[in-house]
C-alpha cells in the first residue's frame, strides 16, 4: 500500500490576533506544509485563517492538504485558503473534533476557545506545542501540565520553526 | 402560566477525588438542592456522583431535578442518584453541553477535562463560582479571567454555602 | 434508595403542522405526564410545542418532567411549557441526543428531520410508537421495519391515548 | 488565487454488505477520484471502506483525497485506504457531518445509520443519488421526496458511472 497519510498537525488560537501573531501564524503554516504535514484548524479568521494562509503559499500536489473544521453547517463560512472543509454545524463543541483530528497540537496565542481546545489534547494525550512568543494561553501554559494525567508538560518553542523541529521529532 | 422553570446550576470536577473533595461535593448539592435550583452534571463518578447524592437526600416533589449529561449513549451508566439521564453518545463534547446547560457554573476540584466545560461557560458569559478550598482548577481559576472577553473574573468560594450564596445573588 | 427515576418517551415530529396534528400532540402530551413519565422533545416549535403544551397543562409536583433539547445555545429559544430546557448548541446533531434519551419514541407526523430521529432510535433499538392518523412519517413507517437490525416493526397507535397504552405496557 | 478547492462526494452506505454491492461501491470510488472529487465517508467497514479503497487504487498527486469522519476517538479505526481521517468522537452524531460536508451525496444501499445520513442531507438542500441496483434504502428513496421542503426527488442511477455522470451536471 501507498504510504498515502501524513500526520496531522492541529493549529489552535484566537480568531482575532494582532499583525505580529498573524504574521508568526502564517510562518507557521507555511513551514507545517514544507514540513509534509496535514495542517488542521477550526477553518475561520485569525490564526485559522493566517495559518492556512501560510501552507497555502506553498502547497502542491506532493504536500499535504489545508483542512477547516467548521463550527457553522456552511461552507462558505471557511477561509479562503482552506482546501477540505468540514462544515460540522454542531458550534464550538467542534473545538473537540479539532483537538481529536491532530496528531499534535501547536498553540499560537489563544483565549477561551483557544482553552479548551488545549485541554481536549491534553485529556486525549496529544503532544501539544506552544508558541510562546505568541502570547495568550500559549504563553500562559508552556512548560505547564494541565492535570496529573500525564508526565509530560507542554512544550514551549521560541519560534515556528522551533515548533516545527519540534513536531517532527515528537511524531517520527 | 405556572412559574414552573428552575435555574440551572452546573457543576462540574473531576471524575475521582479525595474524600475531603467529595465530601464538599456532597454538601454543594444538597445546598443547590434546598436552594431551589436545578442540579446539572456530567452524570458519572467522582464530583458529578457526590453533588447528585448530595441534591438526593433532600430532593422532593417541591424541589428541583437532578440531570445527569452523560458522555456515553447508554443511561446505565449514570450515577444512581441522577433523576433526568440524557444519554448523549457525543464524547466529551458533551462537556459543551454542561457548560451551555447552567445559567451558571460551580467548578469543584477539577483537571483537564472540567477544564474545558471552564473555558466554555466562559466563552458563553456564564457566571462561574469555583470552590477554592477543593484545588485543581477551581483554586487556580478563582480571580482570573480567562481572556478580555468578560471583564468579571471567576468568582472565588470559600465553602458550598458561600458558593450558593453568591449563585443566589447572580440569578435573582 | 426512593424510586425518583421515570421512563423518559421521546416524542419526534414536524415543527410545523396542521391544528389537528397539533391538538393530536397536546392530548399525547397530556396523557404522557398522566401517565407518570418524563417528556422529552426537541423543545421547539410545532409538534414539539403542541406536546409540552399539553404536559404542561397537567404538570404538577408528583408527575415527571418537561424536558426540551435544542438545536441551539440558547435557553430562551425554547417553547415556554419546557420545563427543563439543555441547549446543546450543536445544531441538528441533537436529534441524535433527542432519540437517545427516550426510554421510548413516539412519532407524531413527521418530516426529514423527524426522519432522522426515528432512525436513530431504530438504530438504537428504543421501542418506536407511530401516531398513525397524524401522517406524514408516522404514517409511512407504521409497520414497517427500518432495516434487519430488529425483528419488531414500527408500531402503529391510532390515537394518543392508544399510543399511551401501549408505552405502558412496552415500559413496564 | 488558485483553484485548489474541490467538490466533495459523501457516499453513504452499510458498514456490512454483499459482495456485489461492495464491488459496486469500488467501482464508484475510483470513478469519483477519477472525476476530480474528493471523497467522503463515515471511514469505517463495508460500504464505506469499499467506496475509498476504488478510489485508493486511483488517488494520486493531482487527484482529491480521501476523507473518513468517524464515530469514534481513534485514528486506527479507519479504513486502511482513507487519506485523511477525521476521529470526532461523538459517536453516529458524526453521520451530521458526513451529510453537511458533502456537496452532494450518493446511497450505496443503507440500513437505519443511513437513512439518518440521507434525512439530514435532504433536511439542508443537498443533492443526493441513489444507487438504485445497490438495494436498501438506495432503491427505496430513489425518485422520493422525503417531505414537501424541496421539490426535487432523489435521484436515480442504474451504475456508479451513471451516479458519477449526475454528480458532474449537478456540480459543474
Amino acid at each position: 500500500m501507498k504510504p498515502l497519510r501524513r500526520w496531522n498537525i492541529s493549529v489552535v488560537g484566537s480568531s482575532s490576533a494582532s499583525p505580529e501573531v498573524l504574521s508568526m501564524a502564517e510562518e507557521l503554516g507555511r513551514q507545517i506544509m514544507e514540513a509534509g504535514f496535514n495542517l488542521i484548524s477550526g477553518g475561520l479568521n485569525g490564526v485559522m485563517d493566517a495559518v492556512s494562509k501560510g501552507a497555502f503559499s506553498v502547497v502542491g500536489e506532493k504536500s499535504g492538504r489545508i483542512v477547516g473544521i467548521l463550527p457553522t453547517d456552511r461552507k462558505g463560512d471557511a477561509s479562503p485558503y482552506v482546501d477540505i472543509v468540514i462544515p460540522t454545524g454542531i458550534g464550538f463543541a467542534r473545538n473537540y473534533i479539532v483537538a481529536l483530528s491532530g496528531d499534535a497540537l501547536v498553540i499560537v496565542n489563544g483565549g477561551s476557545g483557544t482553552l479548551t481546545e488545549i485541554a481536549y489534547a491534553w485529556r486525549f494525550g496529544k503532544p501539544i506545542v506552544a508558541l510562546t512568543s505568541s502570547g495568550g494561553w500559549a504563553r500562559k501554559l508552556a512548560g505547564e501540565r494541565l492535570d496529573d494525567r500525564h508526565a509530560q508538560a507542554i512544550y514551549g518553542a521560541g519560534t515556528p520553526s522551533e515548533a516545527v523541529k519540534l513536531l517532527k521529532s515528537l511524531l517520527d
